[in-house]
């Protein structure tokens, strides 16, 4: 029973959707619809054109017999900023100030279309990268793992403060936090990470530096590569003392917790590191 | 410029899915593709007939001026089998098996495929209550909360085992921890819970109960209701005292930490606990 156009296009959509940065082959597809190759060729000239007109990514098609077709989720330039903007406005508001200069998010990273736009933003960013494995620092560096690897359909491994039973064999370095300049400890299950692997960094909040700095550390002890960094937000160091230079962020956040109790968001390097460094390029 | 219908049954898929369970009106649809009300609700229709044919989910239609759309995804019958299948061949394998009886499952809760498919199991169970958040405690219940959330487009929120300074005011419980039998403590942000809020508890792992048994206390606290409870997996409890019997899980996981080193993983109750309650209602 073939499979009429219409039909196939959303099914497709989905499907690419649920299977991105995946080789799905023609005949694949094919046999799914039991429509002719030819006719599937033209249906993903139609998503490739869709993609790209609205900016939400790419779909890349291999020729051949063994050839099918990339879906690539990501932000044009335009569709970026105005998530950057929204995170911005979402944050911007002084109740999400605690005590010591702190900033409320867990509500943010506990909301779907939040974390929809953060793992898009950042796939964005790496999306010409090699990237193996996303690795992030518990608790709340997870949701902002999982979003990244959702689009970009890779593993994330989760750095666990101490040990666990349920983890078998772990590795541990000891890195300096820099808001509070004790050592501490951070581990990674062995199974988890291979030599060799290209690791991309991410977590909701850098202030010092001391946490992304130890999982460099991890990322060396595993013989791995380090791809890049990227937080949600970045906050204002305690003493101005940064340990990590070569970090995006998607917002910067200024506190005043004295008199005046307030929160300023503003767009972090984002936009500049990614969107400018493209053009440059071309 | 008016949009064609080609393209547009490709970036209306991936609107809806990218919002799913919310109402996405017919008059946003007809602005956006600068198309009459009555080409997108034959859109919708084809969208309609789409998924319920591949047994993803349903669309539904609501007439009217301030009319729209709803995609609500989930597996047919025949989908979800095929899924809690994938999951126990994935577990089956002794390498698994851990000092103590426990079982390596990280891998599992990092890898964006499975995670869809756990997601999308767990939505499908509570497609027809009302859930507005849904809950788990760190942190490797992160990971099954998130997916859930995704596909259900309800905010999740983490119990965390301890104080931290970046949650603000906290509401805590004691607990037993059903396998060595300790009182613990956890404990939830006063933010992030509303009274009457109708709660889903999800986890990765169930042997005694006792956490589940803690988050159903914080729950009462918080005057919060519980909607269900699903793990990803449940093991064998230690002394067979299980302090949860209201509980569904994916698949079973039975060791042998003796000289034979096995693991058994079987489905679990989702099958009989989602489809036949629903054949008995019918």
């Amino acid at each position: 029973m073939k499979v009429r156009r219409s039909n196939r296009l959303v099914d497709m959509t989905r499907y690419l959707l649920e299977h991105p940065r995946s080789l799905v082959s023609l005949k694949f597809f094919g046999e799914r619809y039991e429509s002719a190759k030819s006719s599937i060729s033209e249906d993903l000239g139609i998503v490739k054109h869709t993609f790209n007109e609205w900016g939400q990514g790419r779909l890349e098609t291999i020729p051949g017999a063994s050839g099918g077709a990339v879906l690539t989720p990501f932000y044009s330039q335009e569709n970026a900023a105005k998530a950057i903007d929204n995170l911005v406005e979402k944050v911007n508001d002084d109740s999400r100030l605690l005590p010591g200069g702190y900033v409320y998010l867990s509500d943010l990273i506990g909301q779907p279309d939040i974390l929809r736009q953060v793992g898009k933003l950042i796939a964005t960013q790496y999306v010409d990268k090699d990237v193996d494995v996303i690795m992030t620092v518990e608790t709340k560096g997870i949701p902002i793992a999982q979003s990244v690897a959702m689009y970009m359909n890779k593993p994330f491994v989760i750095v666990r403060n101490s040990s666990h039973i349920t983890e078998g064999p772990t590795v541990s370095v000891n890195y300096v936090s820099g808001s509070v300049q004790r050592i501490k400890k951070m581990e990674l299950s062995r199974r988890t990470l291979s030599a060799g692997a290209n690791v991309l960094v991410v977590d909701d909040f850098m202030k010092g530096g001391g946490t992304i700095t130890g999982m460099k550390s991890l990322i060396k002890e595993f013989d791995a590569h380090l791809v890049g960094v990227t937080v949600l937000a970045e906050g204002h160091p305690v003493n101005s003392q940064r340990l990590v230079n070569d970090c995006t962020s998607l917002i910067k956040v200024e506190t005043d917790d004295g008199a005046e109790k307030k929160i300023v968001a503003q767009p972090g390097t984002f936009m500049e590191n990614v969107f400018d460094k493209e053009t440059e390029n071309k």
